[in-house]
């Protein structure tokens, strides 16, 4: 018999691994099902198609259902799995769009089925103008509703709220942003998220509500026209986006048996497989491993997943690799403004009673003198005792996203403060400073912490 | 009697050690010696003020004269110091305004001479339009001659001649660059050069002629009008810039006993001290350990400057301070170009008998939609046997620069190409792709280097 191999969801992980495995593998039979119509497409590039910087949705397409045919890869959209039978190597299969049922036999699984979005306790298909942002379907809804709206409410300050509020911004909406904690950008420190919420606020008259909550939705004729909130505001809105969070898409897993972590994602190896003899799982829907603290975490990111995709495609066709692990290193670009993070933040640190000193501090990201120079706020973090560095955030309207990189390596690395040091950095007036800002930071931190 | 730490030469070693010394101890008695009129100023950044991108050269000062007097340094520019005595623990100086000499007793001295413009055998004194471009004198009488030029014609491919190239054509000057070897930037490879080549050539039109000398100059009136070349081309030119390299000033040093290192520059320890007792030397006149390769080099470079300022200077107050050795990080921009390197490159690989491979690759440096998107080149080396990374060439109108310093610190904590793929960099469609290419280029050479 062919082996075959059967990947469940089309996202970064998904089809990957089909292209991974097909490379490896000549003969193996791949198969795709996904429950959409889309798939293989750049979900954090929707907010540039609403914003227009995109003006066609097919440009976000990163693999088109024709390279899948070239490829020989059998791809079924408007397919649900909906079963998973692992002593019988099955999956039941339903097709969306005539409603049946079939089953498929696999010789290996992947599950990649990525992420959905957290919907807070309000019925949103009652209303034609509330969104969640997921899906190509999503943008091009949104996109659509946008062109009449004047007023934009966002449930949710995290990195989608964010970035569709440039987006909306950008389009000439007013914007609102309500959020439930006591800061945006819940994975950075309250310091850091501040600064970044004043750049929102002052210069970019994007109003934003933390500490509140929606109450109630006051509607006429399936349409929101005003948001009540907890603390009592009544606040108007034609649009309105729910960007609460998302969360693994991992039931179909758990109902198979499948070992879920206790993030509830699907629990992983380095090899990508599950605890189920040929099913391997991949991308948003797994959890991982943090490499400074070496627990669980749950940080579900593109880059991560099309790694893991890799990764499962090599291990799943013969050959083997190992997934380490994650820094949750990301970067945000909202306006001119840059967004990173890499490793722990203080607020983690403090989880993992880690004994910590801090710098933080801004700077220069280029020569003074030269054209374009904008300032970086760099927070460094580093154990007191050790002096290994545990982790950044690097803010500001300057070049903070090629520093974030520096310190991922050097985290990797498992580098001390005084190693950081040593690292031999480029200089050009254009650039950087002399020394360049990360290694400011990190003489700052250096004399903090030997002079305990 | 006060300890009397005197410093030669105000440059970015002497300025910053000066400074650092300074905040390390306030009773030490400082005093620096500079045989020219400017000091502690961006040498870097003279093509800018050339170019105009800074109108007023005094914004390329980094520390001013007003600055080093409130923290009680003594600054004495326009004086040479001709002579040091170490058995009497004296130099001897010559202020050059009234062509006097003194003596100056000191308890610690550092040797910051720095470089000086390698000189072709043409006697530039006899021409009023021949230059070249070390201090802030140079940069204004080469400012004022353009004023009136129209055809430049520069002397070397190295980093001042192919960033002079770019201001005097940014400046309506028609350029050529003669260059003696085979290739331009001749610490980069030929592959990654001749890219550069083409670019300078194809889209600014700026023209270069490789393998090639001056042999005769053709002049009238103290003018050069033409310059014949040993291939018996002539060119008309009414700006001449000689920029065929430069040499370490390590001639005072070496006439008081001091070492100097294979390289002509001055030998150091760790610790910045030479091998006589309370003479430290820093910046660009001491040689440095590659960290690659462990052995002495010569790559003079203002960051490095920078960092052994303060190591010298913390190390003469007494702290324990230790300068680990250098990459030769560098990064250039020309127009909207960026050239960059850490390590080795194959040529140096070679010299030193390793067993290599390498991969290079042209890839997009952030999503395919996003605008703005450019290529850059990744040429990336490693051992054959050992798979540690030597090093890498990051060129091209995208964001090389950014890379090449992730690259920088993997080198430095000694990563191998495997080790190079667990770092967890960070994604967003605006700054990178789903997969950074360094990690792509990482990719391809992990795949070469296992198939062999």
């Amino acid at each position: 018999m062919q082996e075959h191999l059967v990947i469940i969801g089309g996202g970064a992980a998904g089809a990957k691994a089909a292209a991974k495995a097909r490379k490896q593998d000549t003969d193996l039979k791949i198969s795709l099902y996904d429950k959409n119509y889309y798939i293989s497409y750049s979900a954090c590039g929707l907010t540039y198609y609403i914003e227009n910087i995109i003006d066609d949705y097919h440009r976000l397409l990163a693999r088109s259902s024709e390279k899948f045919k070239e490829e020989n890869i059998d791809i079924y959209t408007k397919h649900e799995v909906i079963n998973i039978l692992p002593n019988e190597h099955k999956i039941i299969v339903k097709n969306i769009e005539n409603n049946t049922e079939f089953q498929v036999e696999y010789t290996k699984l992947l599950i990649a089925t990525g992420t959905r979005a957290f919907i807070p306790k309000l019925d949103r298909s009652n209303f034609k103008n509330v969104f969640i942002l997921r899906t190509i379907d999503d943008g091009i809804a949104i996109k659509n509703q946008i062109l009449t709206s004047k007023k934009a409410v966002i449930i949710g300050a995290g990195f989608i709220g964010i970035e569709a509020a440039e987006a909306f911004y950008n389009r000439g909406l007013e914007v609102i942003i309500i959020e439930a904690s006591s800061q945006i950008l819940s994975s950075f420190d309250k310091d850091i998220a501040f600064q970044v919420q004043e750049y929102l606020e002052k210069e970019k008259s994007i109003k934003i509500i933390t500490n509140d909550r929606v109450k109630k939705l006051i509607s006429d004729n399936n349409e929101v026209k005003q948001i009540e909130t907890n603390s009592g505001k009544i606040i108007d809105a034609d649009t309105l986006l729910l960007a609460v969070g998302v969360k693994p898409n991992s039931e179909l897993a758990e109902s198979a048996g499948i070992q879920l972590g206790k993030t509830k994602a699907i629990k992983v190896n380095e090899r990508m497989q599950t605890n189920i003899e040929d099913i391997y799982a991949a991308g948003d829907c797994v959890e991982q491993t943090n490499i400074i603290t070496q627990k669980s975490t749950w940080i579900p990111l593109g880059s991560t997943s099309n790694k893991q995709g890799r990764i499962a495609a090599l291990n799943i066709t013969g050959k083997n690799a190992k997934f380490k692990g994650v820094l949750g290193t990301l970067a945000l670009k909202v306006f001119n403004y840059a967004i990173t993070k890499t490793g722990l933040s203080e607020k983690e640190a403090e989880e993992n009673k880690y004994n910590y000193e801090i710098s933080t501090i801004t700077l220069k990201d280029r020569a003074g003198y030269y054209p374009g120079v904008e300032n970086i706020t760099i927070k460094l973090m580093a154990d007191k005792l050790t002096k290994k560095l545990l982790g950044a955030q690097i803010i500001g309207k300057g070049d903070a996203d090629k520093r974030i990189n520096i310190l991922a390596a050097a985290l990797t690395a498992n580098m001390t403060v005084d190693e950081l040091l040593d690292v031999d950095l480029s200089y050009t007036p254009a650039y950087s400073t002399t020394i360049d800002p990360v290694l400011i930071a990190a003489r700052i931190l250096q004399k903090k912490i030997k002079n305990i």
